[in-house]
């Protein structure tokens, strides 16, 4: 069993990190840490892990990087932006594993960080060292990594419906647009008026119009797909859910489809694509033609849905896609990269 | 139009006594206050009320006594208990009549109030002045108060169903249980972990078991109607729903019915008791005995539903009722107070 | 008082009607109607209506167009596509006012209703004398109309955001998007798997892509404000609320805006245009910078909010409104174009 | 791998019980059947099943007991009460062990199951071989049983907390109430106007006053561990979540406690009681006196909570639970009696 531990354990998507890990048949819980818990037992913060065998001995900590990186060989952070950094480095030093679920790690260049998160980056040596944690992607790239930056919600839930098409080049990369809708817990757990239950329950709002922090990941991703820069619009909705993302986009194919013909050869085309990127994977399910996604059939797994139309009116392509913004777009997601990391069978834990 | 202020405005009770004070015929906000909005316009905090022509030109102040005194003949005031009665007593002198939404002034015994709120009452000598602002029981009371003290929100679901039984003497008054359920918004706008959309969605538990502060106030009443000193058993419940409380409470006839003809007689005295009481009043719906409430039917009105079961398997009595915790349990009974006290249609601005 | 029925007052808009009418100042309700509650009083199918003064002698009645149209100098039509129109031809022919909030009316063209809604309208020789209810857009058309197509739901939240930006050519007629998300009122009452509370709840999904039938009467408001054929993308979701619209636009403005100053005037541009159409209609909220949208702002009124932000980035506009969809996106804007129709003060019963 | 078969696994406890199987490490699902979705895939009526590989060939069948009987050895009946005995009939005849999740299985006597579901226990003669699969109180008769009953969600919520102090005499048998809050799962996958989701959302109201069917099942366990007949007040209530059951209970202790010290005696015997009863059972999770119970810790898992709180002031013990209604209230517990009757671990499955 391969030791880990989780810094942040009390957040949201640190919750959901010991959840999976907790079901998880290759791993041990060596520590959890939260500054605001240290010293609670973790069953009686969260009762609902009461009943685990291997909850009952476990005690939130104080997250001291020495005492981490002699407990446990891989390390996951679930600590807000910038304060990950400060703990990656002495972690990496000594050659701990580091799974980042933060933005920390995730722009390769140091003055986008600055530009979209409002300060320096605390440890710009360390970026060169990341790899951007999306599995379908970048699996080889994981597999040696010392230190993993795992995706956004948001992002996770655009790049993967986009990055085939763009590389090869069914769609124009100009012109893009995302409009996503999230459940509640993609806040966090924060003592804020705005996220009370009265002022979330029946009701629907967009919010960061219109650049939204995860653009900075979403551009710098999908430029690479397309190897051409890329610009996005991008706006995130809250919806009163607690978990979930579903988000549509909007494309322009690269050739038109006037006739009926045409039309089909690129939906031919496109189905192709998405076949040969995810007909393997095992957390992408491609919807068939009489199929839309539903958040309700993604929720608590670590599976992403995707479905798309082409619109013989408009001339676009429309692709919507489904996740659960704590498994696939945060805590799942970064179980998969240590499952590749270590090794493990990559479903492991996550079915 | 009568000039009225509402301090503590930005809270959900505040807030509902805007709404139902900007449409009432016969009255005038003069001034609405807010320690952290003051300096804010009201349809800047409130979008809602934004459209409201007499919402233009209100904006926030600080809550100074001299300034209220000054401009209003009635003040609500919706602020936490121990703070509205440092409010109160400078109104009072100064000739006000004051509308408190606190328990500050519920209780005639201030040994009770220290019991319960764990401090000293802050104004002791007001009590005698005060009058419980329960109008279908004290409707000549309020008439010539000068301090109203309006209900809780569960006691007002239990006694309006329970005084009548007592005070005709049906019912006896030991062994009642009540058991509630209520929306968030009864914990008020506070930013607590608690009361986050992700903590209170999908989710039920119970609360304050088995000593609540609203115990203090139910007892004294239920003691009143029936000249007898009363413990009760209470629960209270927190549900995903933003507003409305569901109230099952649990009686002993005072009569056994054994057999279908006493339970005719005893039904039709029921009847006959809760026509009697509340047959004429414009807020009280009873049900027939084929209706059940729902939190539903009374969302965002002043009216309470009741309705009734006797059981003949255990012999007991069981009463359900609901309200809006906001509107007949708070600050539509408010304004329902003031329009007796001013001499206005009772029904004014809560139809 | 002016006499009105509502026919088909048993499903979610008829409801709302009845609602808005109860309080109506200038009507006086003779008649509801509903095959399936025929014989039923109203307070009993709706109990939330129960303690009106004015819904106490409501009962529902079979719709026989004779007897509608000897009580009523207006009758609302709350039914069905296509079921509409057999009972406006009777009703207009004996000179009743009708108000149809269907779709049955909206469409000029009989060869586009057959397109979107599968069958051959049936009653085209009325279409000439329908006017489209968009107060807004049509208040002069609506005063002196025999029959009002009120618009739909989703048409709503995109026309009144579009149609001024279209009419002053600061955007492009082509490439418009439109993503909207419905509360689940918007289905209707109607007893189908899809819309249970489990089947919803905890859930969000795109539905109807990419050719939903209100795109028929969307394109031909649009083409008319554009003076030029209008094609849009619409992408409707269903979100897990009871009631609300939120729809986000993606526009092209005509004039590029590479620099701060030429956003700055073009942002002055758009804000004057929004200005003067709106800038005093009692039912359309400008929001100023700082805000966007939230339904929880609009639920149960008739107002539409709408925001708007230029995206240097992409050189978009994004705009946002939010509405109710059973007020301003069905009776509440029924209600307006009945209070121009017979002279009333246009806000009469709506605010 | 053992071979089973889920019949009626359209409704939402045959989901579950299909859910719970899947990732169960000792069965095979050897068929799943259900009349209105024979011919289906599994995964196209459950797409939240599609990425699991031994979902991928399931298919839905028509319910014949011959073609069960083959495949299968243990059968799992999710239909409604009424239609289950007679697909249990056969079943049993063949040999296969069944598992009954409707009520037809849970009364020793047929006239009380006429009394409470209005016909003729339609296999009277298996009520003998029926065992009550409430596994905390009956493992041992569920090991060598053919035919279990598996109990009610309410009943399950009531009868584990009540059943160990009645059986040491800790409280009285009579004047016991259940007070119980149930999400709207629990009315089940039917296509009624009452459980749409804007009927339930935002509302609480009960139903079944005061004699709801689960009283049968519920007053028959009681009496069996009060050796006397027992009749309960019990009032379900529905909320607006999927899942969770929350019920509140009064008891009357047969001991008074005065005083400091009698309630603390009493009190370590209620303790010692249910730690004597539960300490040891994996699904049942004893709370201490700062804990109260809450759904969202049980929803998705088998546990249940159960706190308690002596009242000096009303002398009364009020013991509260919370479950998940479809799994330790439904397919939860008979997976667990499964595990019981064929020798695997309790917890298989099921942690």
């Amino acid at each position: 069993m391969k030791k880990i531990a989780v810094v942040g354990a009390s957040g949201y998507s640190g919750e959901e990190l010991v959840r999976l890990l907790l079901s998880h048949p290759e791993v041990e819980i060596a520590a959890v840490t939260s500054r605001q818990n240290a010293g609670r037992a973790l069953a009686e913060v969260f009762p609902r892990f009461a009943h685990h065998p291997k909850a009952k001995s476990l005690q939130f900590t104080e997250p001291h990087a020495d005492y981490l990186a002699r407990g446990a060989e891989i390390v996951f952070l679930a600590l807000p932006h910038g304060i990950a950094a400060e703990f990656a480095r002495p972690l990496v030093e000594r050659g701990c594993k580091v799974i980042d679920l933060s933005a920390d790690f995730r722009l390769r260049n140091p003055a986008v960080y600055l530009e979209f998160y409002g300060h320096e980056h605390p440890a710009p040596e360390l970026l060169r060292k990341a790899v951007y944690g999306l599995p379908e992607i970048y699996r080889e790239e994981i597999k040696g990594a010392a230190l993993i930056a795992s995706p956004g919600c948001y992002p996770t839930s655009i790049l993967l419906p986009v990055i085939p098409l763009l590389k090869s080049t069914l769609v124009k990369s100009t012109g893009i647009i995302a409009d996503s809708l999230s459940g509640v817990s993609g806040a966090g757990r924060k003592a804020e008026l705005d996220y009370l239950f009265v002022e979330c329950n029946e009701s629907v709002r967009p919010y960061g119009v219109p650049k939204h922090r995860h653009l900075s990941e979403i551009e710098q991703e999908l430029s690479l797909a397309a190897s051409a820069p890329v610009t996005i619009q991008f706006t995130p909705h809250l919806i009163p859910v607690n978990r979930g993302i579903l988000t549509t986009l909007y494309l322009a194919p690269e050739k038109h489809f006037a006739d009926t013909a045409s039309m089909r050869e690129l939906g031919e085309r496109i189905s192709d694509c998405y076949q040969t990127a995810y007909g393997n994977e095992p957390f992408v399910r491609l919807l068939d033609e009489k199929s839309l996604p539903a958040t309700k059939n993604v929720v608590g797994t670590n599976m992403i849905e995707i479905a798309w139309r082409l619109d013989p009116r408009t001339g676009r392509l429309v692709v919507m896609s489904a996740e659960d913004n704590l498994v696939k777009g945060a805590s799942g997601q970064a179980v998969q990269s240590m499952n590749i990391l270590c090794g493990f069978p990559e479903t492991a834990g996550l079915l």
